[in-house]
């Protein structure tokens, strides 16, 4: 949830990422480039983008041990149009040419994950509901993922397994049905200000998990008009609830779930399938 | 190239992925399920893929401290149908519950990629030329991006900067055309074995590759005639030249990429835009 | 909250007690024990104690990669008597001398705080309330103090700053008040499943919690009679908050503190001034 | 015996000591506090302390990737009264309340253990006995605890295994008494820099003691008569040996066995046991 | 390849360096040398040398936490004559002192090797071949290993298994031959920038790996006679192919086999054997 | 000083060393050996040595997470013969090749070590004297390098600044005199069980060290007559005292300076400048 770049596991990943590129460094660049060339470099949106993760930038040149000044043209989370500018960077050359391509792989998933996002976002806007990312994402990735969404404008739901109670269809069985799960949840929470949502299937589940009383239930994959009779039923009996409807939201039917009145709707594809956006460097003459 | 299960990278990011997800631990799991209970789980395919990436399972038990049993039932590279069980586990209901969403998250990746690769192979097939990947890969999965590439029926090009010389445009302009830059990284080569590619836009380009006897060529964003011209002129002159092309290579333009006669056909796609294939984990009543 | 003696940070903890106290080798034991001796060690209780964290046990000789068999001898949580044996272990002399230093320094740690608790769980038997901990626990021991709590009967609070809101003075300066402070902290949660608990140090402070509709009060520092006033209106208002008390809780203040209403009563001493239990190593003839 | 702050273990101890605390952000915080806001804060002792620490205050920010200005008021090892100020901290607001908890958890245990350590000192002022301390330090934590001994104006026993020759019951026992424990020891060493001590707990012991030419005995739990009669006889036999007295050591039992003549009273309390240290920090209204 | 002393195993290296010397910290220095007391240090040649490493100097200082302003008064390749300054050093007096003997160690064997490398490239000066380092470097030193060997004049072959194909006779003898063995490493090379070298006791051998157009020989422990008809009709069939000569390479035979033709000379006492230079570290009365 | 190949900075290294040799993968190998091929492996020794450093190979196994059956079937310390079998692996073909050049690296420095010590040790056989080692050892190395010297026969200094007073000419020089540096590093030792060794480089500083009842003095670039007479001198005050001689000690010198009665004679060229042992791996035709 914190700013991810400080993140001592975003730095890991970011050395990971330089280790598995650079290797024991960049063969065509050492061979070709003299080492005191100095030189600017532009990022590029060569399509359309919801910008996200150029603070990354900054990371990765400090975790390289490379010195460059580094200026960021845009704002998280603007639309940057084809051909904009994102950033430039003034450094060694050879520093640049190394890092470039771990940058963009860096930039291009982000603003992908940004950009799907807030293509979500505006098929809802003007509900009550917002988009809601999970825990499908890339391993590694889980907090600058989670960042990309809130950039796009998403919400994010809870970030690891112990970091909130979500009962599903799996402890459901194991249990013996919602009534007993709940109140094993209550019982066994690690501490008291974890909430507890459950995963509903039919009304008969929206029924129990309101008899338990519980902070949220999770409409897994009902249609239209049970989501909307549960967002009814469970509206009434507690109206602090939390209702989260998920399971194949694609953009068209985003709109018609989120105008059954749920609080959330959560889009495993923002963060398991969004294309990477089109990024480029190019090198200014120096 | 090696096999990536055993890799210090993989098993690092291993570890970065079950700490973001387990955290602390998983708070409904040991709440609602009884430590002592044991359980079967299968991976199960919800729509047809290519396999890739299973090994990583056992990994994942291993490096969450889990013992568990775990009988890999197909083969990497095979095509699985909907509703195929990929692997069947045996452990206890925590530990299967707690790895499950890591898990799926690592073979959804792979097994997408995987699958991706294996519909451009099957758009080329029966030309000479390989589908080769790019270092577009997500960062700190380098070896797990190409080795589903790899599983897909794909062909690696280098693993990092350190691992051949490819000239690009930015080595060109700074070194001064072609001719220089050739001459540049066979002096500067880090060692002999290793060959040297140049990036070619136009046919001039490509006269001064051949000129300097290079190993290979990168044609980057040519018309279908330009490229055919290309190859014909690479071919007469050094019969042993690898011809590789790439930019905006879709399913729809493979094949006439490949009739061109060129060798190698690279498709950032593989890696940076897979999406995910469809998984989920059934835990069996025990 | 899970096993703390799988969790990847106990056993980095464990690694740096290792080094620290081993080094480069146990200089006294290399040159007096022979390097084949076996021997059989008894872990005694040299006073009545809980017992809490001898599952620390065999992780200490896997990481000190010394085999050894252990024999765990008493249930986590049970009362040992004095003289009592709480384990015993097979294994080679030098292994046991070298590691049983770092061994019964974590076990007269997890123990102390384990006995602390539960004279404390004792003061207030016959009760609603139940003892909670604090993150006022040892740099590095989080997990393995929080433990030893719950093996004690005590109840964890949030393991971190990221596991929980809880609205302390600072904030509410910051905020300009409850009011303000439980609106913002609404909107910002990291994610919907997060509750939210504000401390009060007055009977107006309680008033604007209610008015906010927390999940939970902190009751800081209130005489008995304000503190039992707080529970009654605050029970009135909302019957499901949490009612939490803290601030100088002696083992005599304990019970009355309970006997106002309040479900939780913190207290930092379990983990930052529990006094080690006394626990002694025996080496039996071989 | 170095500077703690430089050292590499306890900077791993500080990073695991921010990870538990901090985890993935200060939920509350980052919901109420502004990013931009900056503060001033103080370090408040709320109980009359010898002060120990300071330096760690630095490194947490460091560490935590936060700047800011450090100003620490108070010399290591001086009294501070009860409501004097031991540093004020300028910097972030939303950082110094996410190092605040961490940062105090570091202070009020060095604090606890040179205010307890100074009491043992004063106990024994006059006498030519020093107060040493133990390996029965907090896994981890070695370095710290001996630093904060020596604050607190004891002196430090070896800081490990490899770093002295301290032959107990144990090795004694298996050597076959203490004149072949000896000579074991001598041969046996890792080199010709390190002294041997043997512990002692008879008149004969002491005796065989001396007939090895020890440089150092450790009477443990003797009785003050035995214990000036063991001085004597070895200050007798050998000038230069060094007596070191252990077992039992209260704050009244100190000055009676420092007056038999020994020269070092090791006190295991003096980390073991040690309480907090009551310390606050205050946010000042930025 | 590139400059080892930002790589993070070269890193990873120093900091073990430090930690075995360093330890808890220097005992002599801290009792002796008054914290604050500020020094000059020159690291001086005791013997002439051909000079490599000295940029480890301020990795060092940097890695040991400590300040100092290096000044380095040589060129990485120059021969600097016995009494020379290598570099001076103005810093804290216990700062330099507990680096001395590390940094020594350091440049001792990096100016061993450069020193040694330049009598190898000095005994066949005038000859078309080049003196060439092998895989036989310390554990832990390769990319400083290899540095020095090109400070010293040298080239470098691969710099791991990964780095290019080098059939050797284990290969060949699994395959089932020269032509068998190239057929597979063709097929199987991990990706196309790769060459392919090949190992020959024999001219029969030669004749074969001609056959398999491979990038490179290596002529192992021929005679000069063979080695100068291995040489003629390799060239006559590949004019391009890199020849390279190995086994029992010394000093006076390096020229006779640069003589026969070949391009590259590899000598594995380059790294597994060269003797340390005599370097000292002079602290100036300050 | 304890088993090195239990130590986690051994470890540390062997992983480095696997890294930065195999990195991505044994390209040769991995394409020429069918990955089921089981072999056999000798290794054996190509000149005469004296064996040492053999449990490094199934540490190097169990590092590169490869199974392998390794027979060690020679004494570490032993003299092998010119072709003997040290040690057989069997194993995975692919496996053993590559950790075969890691291992022989590991295996040819220890040897080498071992044998240039064991020289040493019979050149002074019959005296009271021992050869001992110094701090110039290979950086990461020091604990394999302190290993090979005890093997070899020698003794071990102190193994790290930390490990014992050793005053040296910079630390005389800053006290002002050896008296005054004595008393100083007395009253400044990190505890009781440190000795005190003095460099002396005239019989006015042995005057001095005598004065000041050091417990060893280092006798630096004595002639030989000198250096008896220091030796007469020191025994007769200080019959105890260990007496160390060092500077330029060659083969042929190490004799006549042991015969000045001498107890220790430290030789740094054991570790920075012992030559490789001449070892082989024979992969038998499987």
């Amino acid at each position: 949830m914190t700013d991810p770049f400080r993140d001592p596991r975003v730095r890991a990943l970011v050395r990971l990422a330089l280790a598995e590129d650079v290797g024991r460094g960049d063969a065509t660049t050492i061979a070709i480039i003299p080492p005191a060339r100095q030189a600017r470099a532009r990022i590029e949106a060569r399509e359309a983008v919801i910008v996200a993760g150029l603070p990354i930038a900054p990371v990765l040149f400090e975790e390289h041990r490379a010195e460059a000044e580094i200026d960021i043209e845009v704002i998280e989370g603007e639309r940057a149009a084809k051909g904009a500018t994102l950033a430039s960077i003034d450094g060694s050359a050879s520093s640049i040419l190394e890092v470039e391509r771990t940058l963009l792989n860096f930039l291009q998933r982000m603003c992908g994950i940004a950009t799907l996002t807030r293509r979500y976002v505006e098929a809802i806007r003007g509900t009550t509901a917002r988009i809601v990312d999970t825990r499908k994402t890339i391993p590694g990735w889980r907090a600058l993922d989670k960042y990309a969404v809130r950039v796009g404008g998403g919400t994010n739901h809870r970030f690891g397994l112990d970091d909130g109670i979500l009962i599903k269809d799996n402890h459901l069985a194991a249990a013996g049905g919602v009534a007993r799960a709940i109140e094993r949840a209550r019982c066994g929470a690690p501490h008291h200000l974890m909430r507890i949502e459950v995963e509903c299937e039919t009304l008969e589940d929206v029924a129990q998990a309101i008899a338990g009383r519980v902070d949220a239930i999770l409409l897994d994959n009902m249609d239209l008009d049970t989501m909307r009779e549960a967002v009814r039923r469970a509206r009434a009996a507690i109206p602090a609830i939390v209702i989260e409807a998920s399971g194949g939201i694609t953009l068209e039917r985003a709109r018609p779930v989120a105008e059954t009145g749920v609080d959330l709707i959560s889009v495993g594809a923002l963060t398991h399938s969004a294309p990477a956006a089109d990024l480029s460097l190019e090198l200014e003459p120096g």
